[in-house]
């Protein structure tokens, strides 16, 4: 999916959210539990609920890998399902890889070949040659890993230089130099919400994918205030808020309320900012 | 596997040699691409001829991923086999994974219960929370990325703060508060060979997993000048070199002489430091 398209996805539905299918085994309802692939058939629903309001999805491969074999086949589904069914939905791989050059490349045949995904999260800390083979493909994503929204983002990516640089800004302006904004989107955790301000100083026009933004879009308001660009510029994703709204029979229903509340709130900001 | 067992097999064997299973369906022997798992056969065959000179194996998870289930198989009767046929030959799942607190452990799970291996390969870019999920497991490792092999690893991990410490060195001062070398080791490119000295002096006793040592040995005795221990603290990964030794028939026997090679000097090594 290009840039463009992405946008015109946003501005058509008047959403930007991304929802993450991190779909536990252990956490789905009881009565899916009988079915041949329960994690599939969770997916199918909830991914049947909340299509109208949201433009991508988010698949975390953990959740998936560590079901074996079966984890593997229910994500290749998942995939297949989407592309099929709703084509004009970005799909990430939540993978966050990243090696050496010619393994890098063998990641990168793996999400964009044989599962033909959008967009793949990919690690910066083995730097350019561990990335560049994910860029090699027109139309689709890397999301690079720059400021998590997690406690331990504090052990390295705030590492400061002698002028007062700080590591997440050093994987923006150095990863800047390998792809421009219609390849490479940020992870940008929502937890350090008066940041976006200091990260759009140095990618001002950056799709930036935000994590952490709860259920009841507290965050969300601050977000876009120092986020949103003039064509959005952001994906901002909920995985337990939406997927797990309920456990009961009604957890499909109970998604599609969570996600059209978060929609509502993305279509007043996307006014607000005229886009 | 404890510390203790694996410095005994290093003593016994005479070997701190790790043969990388960088198993390309593109580069494996024409004559062994008629059966049903080419990969496994394949695997199978270096395994048996490499094991007497080696004390670990490094499955790189990218190799089999790119091969979708098929490929996920693969690895899990590669495992299985040595796990069965070498069970103390140490498991390394190089994988690179790394996510939120939530995430790390179904990650964990994935390597350490579903597939059962020794050791993973752990990125730091998300820090503590991210990598101790992993250290949850009594006897297995995680093997932390820190200063790798490849071009990349001038773009972040000599990012200097002010007081010229760079991030690889941050990277093992601040994890060696989230477990001992019982637990953790670090992956140390070899290319890197005089900045084993450096290394030392922030992590003296931890082992260190050295990518980069070609079949020639080359770099080798210098690995081994500043970076042994008295314990030994290396272990010397091996992949192309080894396992694509000869594209014919006799792949197997190749693979064999060329680690046999690497042993050879690895065994005169230890006994010049009295191991």
């Amino acid at each position: 999916m290009t840039r463009k398209e992405l946008i015109k996805n946003i501005k058509q539905r008047r959403s930007f959210l991304c929802v993450g299918l991190d779909t536990d085994l252990a956490k789905i309802p009881d009565h899916l539990l009988g079915s041949t692939d329960p994690m599939f058939e969770f997916n199918k629903a909830i991914i049947d609920a909340t299509a109208p309001y949201c433009v991508a999805y988010k698949p975390n491969t953990a959740f998936y890998e560590c079901q074996g074999i079966q984890g593997w086949q229910t994500l290749e589904k998942t995939v297949a399902y989407l592309k099929e069914k709703y084509p004009s939905h970005l799909i990430i791989a939540d993978a966050k890889r990243g090696d050496i050059g010619n393994t890098s490349k063998m990641y990168a045949a793996t999400f964009f070949e044989q599962m033909n995904v959008d967009a793949v999260t990919v690690a910066p800390y083995m730097g350019q040659d561990s990335v560049t083979p994910f860029l090699e493909y027109t139309g689709k994503w890397v999301v690079l890993l720059d400021l998590t929204s997690n406690k331990g983002s504090h052990d390295f990516q705030f590492f400061t230089d002698s002028d007062g640089m700080p590591l997440w800004e050093r994987v923006l302006r150095v990863s800047a130099e390998w792809a421009g904004d219609d390849q490479m989107m940020y992870v940008v955790g929502a937890t350090q919400g008066s940041m976006f301000q200091e990260i759009r100083r140095v990618a001002p026009t950056s799709f930036l994918l935000v994590p952490g933004v709860g259920a009841q879009g507290g965050s969300l308001e601050e977000v876009c205030r120092y986020g949103m660009t003039d064509e959005c510029g952001l994906l901002v994703n909920s995985s337990r808020g939406i997927i797990y709204a309920s456990k009961g029979t009604d957890f499909a229903e109970a998604a599609e309320a969570e996600a059209r509340k978060l929609q509502t709130v993305m279509a007043g900001q996307l006014d607000k900012a005229g886009i």
